[in-house]
């Protein structure tokens, strides 16, 4: 295995070689465009060496966004459209009168996580009047970012943000989408004609199905068709759905952000406001005591999504639950439904409860484990003093890493046979946060 | 009976004594604000004598215009604010996202009457670079208030923006509201407590009734409930109607902007494409051929709504009908429904057909003649090629105001007797278009 310098420039060279001279793509040929979410992940690791380039990547990224306060989860690269579906061209996102005018955009949004990056990358700068300044410039752009999701994505006003696309969940294909993605018949649908790209650059069966991806484009048919007016979504959208892993990315960027007004000299207040909102909120609706964990509701069905996955541990990492509910959670964790079983252990944390018959070890966000959800996870059993289990979720992601490289994903059990590393190689968000994991400190 | 240039100056005199030095009141103490409609029909004046003022309206209302385009039907004097109700405190739009930041506006809008005001102002100026420069100036305004009213008045892309409040069509106690109104059981629902100021500075029986008036705060209270977040309006607005005035200025100034985009060196398109479909709609789901008029649309009871106002001829003045259809509206104008009988014949135009038992001679929308109605009709008549009949609405028109001055509205009736003159007296748009037909020529 390489030592730790040598990891540290190789992670440094994947961020590198994933750089387009304006941003960086989260792997060279799976995904050529920006991502929302994969940005902010990716700053937190530049933060540590280059300042510079953390800087471009959100602002790259905040050039997306729409004038109503939607950051996109994807910002094209005009020139390589083609190699993408969905492109451009099949979002028309240019129809939209709140699209940015100079440049393309996917028309859904992604886990807002642009807050809780603009608090890491504060704390790590060495130069604070310069990070001072980049807070300065984007403090307003994430305030209209949130109010978009307080205001379209909360009508209301629970203090839950809907998605709208299982894309905007951040874990695509989660087993969480299954049921109200079948509450749509397709085979009663005209859909666009449409060919995928995606499992012809990566391993089909690693990706989502085809009914996965029919639905993805039914939904995006609905709100292209509507030139992504937010009212015409709102009453003709078949799939809202408050996901945990959205809300608590939303929740810790609200206590981030409101750190971050006073040095400014802007007020607290409606980052508070919002904070006390979605907390009261997570724990009134979300919350699983029995099985001690968070849910995704269904807002058009209007029930819970009873599926256990990574996202529901996601609270922890914003201040959500109690300690006693923390502890709950924990049990969860270490238990044989997310740690496996003596004869057969699992790496934390899968994506998805090991005995759920919908497990697929290989697929995506059925099952494997992923870099960014144990980077949260390890500062959320930080911030409860569960510093043992942090530091064995942060081991094992790293292991993983220094044992097969920048995967995208990776199987989750220790006894694993075959292909453990798995998706696009050369993977940046995890290279980023293998970066700050090193040069973080503990 | 005064002389045309001692009316002149008597015009010009309503409107400088209404003048805040800001903007111009439609009235000294009945409403202290500055009003949207109002402005637009102000500024035809000012521009045949004064082009700083005439700028200065527009400009002042534009500073109001909130974020999403939306531009409100009042902006409000800070220091006024305590003598009409609602004042800027009830409406409590600063918790709105969408609302400017520096100053009080209602949170509903009026007809949009801006593209068409500008056009007006444009033909009328002397000094066209100058004339030109207002249209650079306002036609990014005017072109997000226009996508706002195509974007969230029409989320079922049907061509036909709706009013959300009886205020926003412009003709607020219209007996055309009256059934969806009744619709909510005011009696079971926990209203605001509220003083009103109208009815002890105008003649409370002039004024809309108490029901009305509480029928308006109910809807108040529902949108600043969810501060005035568009999603959650459209989900929770029990009063949603196609209105023929409000659809017919909206029409008119898309026509008019198609004019004016290529001397600024934009494309018309935008402004044509909303033509053409506006025209479709009005005439394939508001036209009721049976009576030869236009309906407004109940979208909350999805049922048209069959009474006959003067906002159904408006149509006219965006040249909606087709000649025949013109012809029947033509015919239903001059006979005793809107003209009266020989004996008992009525100036031209009541706002409420003469034979409707909801008529009432003094009551505000509810049968008396009003000033900017009749420019409009007139407009309308001409441009269909009815010179004769619209020289009588013209005449009509004007020689009320030479008998008894520059009143907000006033009896329908001939042979009327008792008060004839009604609301407010020197009120601003009644005065301003008196200007544009004695100046603008014929």
């Amino acid at each position: 295995m390489p030592e730790k310098n040598a990891l540290i420039s190789q992670a440094k060279a994947v961020l590198a070689k994933n750089w387009t001279g304006e941003f960086t793509k989260p792997t060279a040929n799976l995904y050529p465009h920006q991502w929302n979410w994969d940005a902010g992940f990716i700053a937190i690791g530049y933060a540590h060496y280059d300042m510079d380039r953390a800087e471009a990547e959100l602002r790259a990224l905040f050039r997306g966004q729409w004038r109503n306060g939607m950051l996109p989860h994807i910002i094209f690269r005009e020139e390589r459209s083609a190699q993408y579906f969905p492109g451009a061209s099949f979002w028309r996102t240019h129809l939209a009168v709140e699209a940015p005018a100079d440049l393309r955009t996917s028309g859904i949004t992604q886990p807002p996580v642009q807050g809780f990056a603009l608090w890491h990358i504060y704390q790590t700068a060495t130069d604070k009047d310069r990070a001072l300044n980049l807070v300065k410039e984007l403090y307003p752009k994430i305030l209209r970012m949130h109010q978009y999701l307080y205001a379209f994505r909360d009508p209301e006003q629970e203090g839950l943000a809907c998605i709208r696309h299982p894309w905007e969940s951040g874990t695509d294909n989660s087993p969480t989408w299954d049921g109200p993605m079948a509450r749509t018949d397709l085979s009663r649908v005209q859909l666009p004609a449409y060919e995928r790209a995606d499992n012809k650059i990566g391993q089909a069966e690693h990706r989502p199905t085809q009914r996965d991806y029919d639905y993805y484009v039914y939904l995006l048919d609905i709100y292209r068709r509507y030139n992504y007016n937010e009212v015409s979504i709102h009453a003709h959208c078949p799939f809202r759905i408050q996901d945990p892993l959205f809300n608590s990315m939303l929740q810790r960027s609200n206590e981030c952000m409101a750190e971050l007004a006073p040095l400014i000299g802007e007020s607290p207040m409606v980052w508070q406001d919002w904070a006390i909102h979605t907390r009261e909120a997570m724990n009134h609706k979300l919350w699983d005591a029995e099985r001690g964990t968070y849910n995704a509701f269904d807002l058009v069905a209007g029930e819970v999504i009873r599926i256990e996955t990574s996202s529901g541990f996601m609270p922890l990492f914003a201040g959500i639950p109690s300690e006693a509910q923390a502890q709950k959670m924990i049990y969860r964790l270490s238990g044989p439904a997310f740690s496996g079983t003596t004869e057969n252990p699992a790496y934390l944390c899968p994506t998805l409860n090991l005995q759920d018959p919908r497990l697929d070890f290989r697929k995506y966000w059925r099952g494997p484990i992923w870099i960014n959800m144990n980077w949260l996870l390890w500062h959320g059993l930080r911030r409860y003093g569960y510093d043992t289990l942090a530091r064995r979720v942060k081991e094992e992601a790293m292991s993983l890493i220094r044992q097969h490289g920048f995967f995208e994903y990776f199987h989750p059990l220790k006894k694993a046979e075959g292909e453990i590393a798995l998706g696009a190689a050369d993977f940046s968000w995890s290279a980023a946060l293998y970066i700050d994991w090193e040069l973080g400190g503990d």
